[in-house]
């Protein structure tokens, strides 16, 4: 597999090689990852000189000490706020009516909260976006993703120039249809399917807590940030959102506060069809603090006034529901489904400009908004370089908590750290792969600062306790154990939020193999947006025995083998395991699914970590000139089976290569040379045995082959009678080997 | 596909053959349908004779007007009670113990409500557990089903026998690792994974409401029971019952009331762990009626009025949280995570049984015990008799209705329903799938009474409104849209529910089809507990466009074409969505996903509603002696593409044969004969084009065929654009035909 180490440099690197639009700032010294070791602070001399170009006054002179920034009192003349807020709308009304395509409801009814947060509250660093202190925002409703768009431009974010903002959901631009990490710089996390943003950001909010209790010093807080969140009525009817907001009032994460766009409709029209509960009652349920802000179209005081009271509430998350009208300013269309999901319409754009008074061209920003913003571009140099300096303190006194944080905040491995990985001979006493998993994760944790994670509600089941840990716990944050309760759906994106909090955090995340299906949404977030989440997903086949069919998954691994961007490893014992967590840890921008067994398995001989990392290999083969008679292919606890009959096979005379298969994707990457050494083409007696669906096994045993697998829901009862009964056994590879060979 | 009538007509087969334990009742007059038709009332000597024989006083004395049967003010000598209660705690322990595998935990908790709901509380007829206005029971967390099966034992149920509480857990026995409707007359669902019990109970209380409100008339109450249900911490703490509970209370569902048992314990410890959210709050919020029985281990008559009160209230679904101890008896495992989830072990069963003075045997049950519940056998054939008595004079007088309502009880459908499946030409207009796919909808439902369903907020892109009827809501459930708002988890499983509750329901529900991930556990239940759901899924592959990778499918057909018993559709037109739906409607126990374009495709020559039964089938072929030079394969939207390019392949001289490939599993279901008529054995070249992932295709296409896909993630871009970048095109296709043939 790639290391994932260059793209975060080229990264780094375009950070360094921005552009600055302001001239006010000719030099920055850029640090050498993300935010850390730049002394200089020529940004203080930037800010006065922003200062004196735009109207900002109380909060300007709290801006030098840029850390403690506090603009909260914003003082800005109300006429150039709400130039700007009109600003954000026709941004987005433009772009949508370019596109046409698109969402201009919601970034018309949440343009004050974007302007408030991204002019007024949030404290971010344009020219680079990755800087490791910022708040972090994540748009959940991620439909109205011209708001941020909007709001990423007007901040000076490179990402979002005119010419993006002109090709809004094309074939190639920084601004596709919905907010992806992946593709614009200054984006956080990858939503748009409803939930995902709220639950990320329960994971940023978690990381951000635990980096703060663990690194944390009574003369240095260098971890301080906020995660914000825009949520809409879709996101609060998803399950996955109840989840992992349960969560969040569980583990009390104060600087997680959420601004619900109670704008009354829906798709399908207004939320009186389906959505009548008391969303306030029902997060103080969750342990939330819980504002209402009655009209935020224009209260923009209630909407400060509200921030500000959810950043004094340090031990709960605050909801501030501020009730929008969604398509603010279009005289016909707002409040109306119609304006959720489509351009207005050439007619309905001219009278909301009229109706807004808004006099400019498409995609024009006026002068003294452009110039109003400009302050963010040094303003946040002066916050990075500040933070900066205090980092450097900070390592200056406390060298070791240094060297941790750094890692997490790089993706650069500690060098060694795969030395940890336990190695396993055939004498090694058998065992089940979850429990080999488990001595992993202890193992790696010593090693990998970033590592942390638990199970939902399984964990002495999946064998996720890192024993060294205590649990990650509202009054006891820096530890390293998560406790996500029975909610794997939520627990998926959490890690996603995590995971996307900082390069070197490796969140890993644990339940039953057949509940993936409970948190496919999040596991394929997790491919797409490139979080390197681990998923230890145990009990992974008819294997767990008695819990039955509803337990024991069947299809499963066939369905992820076809997902895009994802690692599915089903190892055979201890040394494949270990191979797995080899590739797994590797892997920060490609999540990994290591399918796990309940049952005891024997220590094989011939696997090896190195050939985990090639996805497939020969693990004993006594054929010569690459010509066996018979190939038998096995995963997981079906290798065994394979070896088995291949002794039984070999004392009858024939030659008989055993391949292990453990990831398909890690096979598909290696050469063509390789693939022929492992798999010969001329030959076609090849069996494959996997206790789960034999979808897509025709590519591997060709159409000469056999594969022997279940295409069948499973069974309750002893393992051993299912395997039997349903003809996942020695003798039945023995049978189809000798009749293919 | 084969019809499922001769399997549900072994299920009344069966009901009617029932071995009837009292000897008291010497015969009964068994219905020709699920509890219809049967006039005669011989349960009324019955009762009294069972009046006799134990000592229940008051309750008996309304037994006799069976269908009013009321008898929660129960006085049955509460030692007695207590003994019952017993014999349910050590059934489960004993079986437990004997198949060395379960979970002891909640049975011995929950066997006091266990208790109360089957002896004093439902209406139901031991003897045929289909009669149609039974109250329903669901144990949402399914891993105590020994509560369940202790319970039907002692109710008479034929399908737990002694023996079968012995082979608990054992291949083949009807008392599987959790609910399995499909295994145990007497289960309504298939619960285990935790929460789809709970949205089951939605459907079912759903299912009650729209029929009772459709059907019942002033001077005849003919729909008329309650939905009852367990559920634990771990179902309160999955998403999925947040979103059906947010329904539940929206629907105003006053005849489905749910029993929390409260416990704190959960399989990773004390929920104060991770679940400290106010559970009774959160569901106030939701819009339910809460009671909170503070001793749910001895506090029988508090169960007994919560119920009573949870009865009363008619507008409100209620949440009875019931706090227990889990284990309650087990002197030194009560109240820890230990007796949750295995065998007490043979000094903890001891102590267990001095401790709550048992002195019997495994598997015992004292006589009185069993003399008392006996009187279930006759009460219920009385209910039903009663009930059969009420129909016999509703048909009389409301002669259509009755007949729409036998429809939607049994399985069999109206005469000559698929004549109102639309036809197309290939003049007719191109149209999106998704269209065509709604004027079948609307055509069905004119001529299947119980077809209803909805969309999750998408209806007006899903296009799956019944245009001649309005939604069902709190005050308008006779009507047939559903509005399931943002909760594709929670519509899937209420859709298990509804499917379950009666043989002639058909509902449907829809969203766009990436987000099947998001109700992927449900689905899963469809397909292995036989709920025949259609799943209206559009919007089906990179041709939605500029939303972009977040919400285009890619691997989805695959992973379902993995899963077993489920349909994966995919038409191409009106004749192909008609053919679709044609299946779909057949196949009533097994779910069918169809997947539709979101973009307008033409009417292609030589598809039909034929062809698509067959899963597989040639729309056109310029070849003869069954040796096309190549074959092209498509699927959907892809199929017009495989159809242009083989009219220029032809243009050039090839023999082109066009395979629509709408059904794999169909196909599959085909003779040797048939399939070899489509892809003959010996024409290797074969290319197939689909917008998603190629995994899989080697089987069709075999080892010397090209599969055209895709097998990244999708872009935002005009669907267009994509297509062509994608190299999903006619040229693609003409170019790998060229090289094959």
């Amino acid at each position: 597999m790639a290391s994932s180490s260059s793209l975060h440099l080229s990264q780094a690197l375009l950070a360094r090689a921005v552009y600055l639009h302001s001239d006010r700032v000719s030099s920055l010294s850029f640090p050498s990852f993300s935010g850390l070791k730049s002394h200089s602070s020529p940004c203080k001399a930037a800010t006065s000189s922003s200062r004196r170009s735009n109207k900002v006054a109380s909060s300007s002179t709290t801006i030098v000490k840029a850390t403690a920034v506090e603009t909260l009192d914003q003082t800005t003349e109300v006429s150039l706020v709400e130039k700007s807020i009109n600003t954000i709308r026709f941004l987005a009304i433009d772009a949508v009516e370019k596109a046409n395509s698109g969402h201009p409801g919601l970034p018309m009814g949440c343009a004050p909260m974007g302007h408030i947060l991204y002019d007024e509250v949030m404290r971010y660093n344009p020219k680079n976006p990755a800087w490791f202190n910022r708040d972090r925002f994540i748009l959940s409703a991620g439909h109205g993703c011209m708001l941020q768009y909007a709001l990423l431009h007007l901040a000076g974010y490179d990402a979002v120039l005119e010419e993006d903002l002109k090709s809004f959901r094309q074939w190639g631009s920084k601004t596709p249809g919905h907010p992806e990490n992946f593709e614009t710089l200054g984006v956080e996390v990858t939503t748009g399917p409803l939930g995902q943003g709220i639950a990320n950001a329960v994971g940023l909010a978690l990381a951000e807590k635990h980096l703060a209790a663990r690194f944390n010093k009574p003369d240095n807080e260098i971890v301080d940030h906020y995660t914000y969140v825009i949520l809409g009525d879709g996101c609060q009817m998803e399950g996955i959102s109840n989840e992992a907001c349960s969560l969040a009032g569980h583990w009390g994460l104060g600087k997680l506060i959420a601004l619900y766009d109670d704008n009354h409709i829906s798709i399908d029209g207004d939320t009186e069809i389906a959505f009548t509960e008391n969303v306030d009652q029902r997060f103080e349920a969750l342990g939330w603090h819980v504002i209402w802000v009655k009209n935020g179209n224009t209260g923009y005081d209630d909407i400060r006034a509200a921030i500000k009271e959810a950043k004094a509430v340090k031990d709960k998350p605050t909801l501030i529901k501020v009730t929008t009208t969604i398509g603010f300013g279009s005289p016909n269309k707002a409040n109306s489904y119609s304006v959720h999901g489509a351009a207005l319409g050439a007619k309905e754009v001219d009278a909301t400009r009229k109706n807004l008074g808004w006099p400019y061209e498409p995609f024009h920003v006026p002068e003294d908004v452009k110039k109003h913003w400009s302050r963010h571009t040094p303003e946040g140099a002066a916050l990075e370089a500040d933070w900066n300096a205090k980092f450097a303190e900070y390592e200056k006194k406390y060298k070791e908590e240094a060297a941790e944080l750094k890692a997490i905040i790089t993706d650069e491995l500690p060098a060694g750290w795969e030395k940890a990985l336990p190695t396993y001979t055939p004498e090694s006493p058998a065992d089940a792969t979850r429990n080999l998993s488990q001595q992993n994760l202890n193992a790696l944790v010593k090693v990998l600062p970033g590592l942390l994670g638990g199970s939902a509600d399984l964990a002495s089941s999946n064998m996720t306790l890192l024993k060294s840990y205590g649990d990650f716990q509202k009054d006891t944050p820096e530890e390293r154990n998560v406790r996500f309760g029975v909610r794997e759906h939520g627990m998926g994106a959490i890690c996603n939020g995590i995971a996307l909090h900082s390069p070197g955090f490796i969140p890993y995340c644990a339940t039953f193999f057949v509940f993936t299906d409970y948190m496919r949404a999040a596991i394929r977030i997790s491919a797409l947006c490139e979080a390197g989440v681990i998923y230890v997903m145990t009990h992974d086949s008819i294997g767990l025995g008695e819990d039955g069919p509803t337990h024991q998954p069947i299809e499963h691994l066939a369905s992820f083998r076809a997902m895009p961007n994802i690692l599915m490893l089903r190892p055979a014992d201890g040394n494949e395991t270990a191979g797995a967590y080899k590739v797994a840890v590797l892997n920060r921008k490609r999540p990994s699914i290591l399918a796990l067994s309940r049952q005891k398995l024997p220590q094989l001989p011939g696997t090896s970590i190195e050939g985990v990392e090639k996805g497939g290999y020969t693990i004993s083969d006594n054929s010569s000139g690459n010509k066996p008679d018979v190939i038998l292919i096995g995963t997981g606890s079906e290798l065994e089976i394979a070896a088995a009959a291949a002794e039984d096979l070999r004392k009858e005379g024939k030659a008989v290569r055993v391949v292990s298969f453990v990831s398909w994707e890690l096979f598909d990457g290696q050469s063509d040379e390789y693939k022929e050494s492992v798999l010969p083409a001329s030959v076609s007696a090849r069996v494959s045995i996997e206790a789960g669906s034999t979808f897509g096994w025709e590519k591997i045993v060709g159409s000469k082959g056999k594969a022997i697998g279940i295409d069948r829901f499973g069974a309750s009862a002893p393992a051993g009678k299912i395997y039997k009964e349903f003809g996942i056994t020695k003798e039945a590879v023995i049978a189809a080997a000798k009749q293919l060979s």
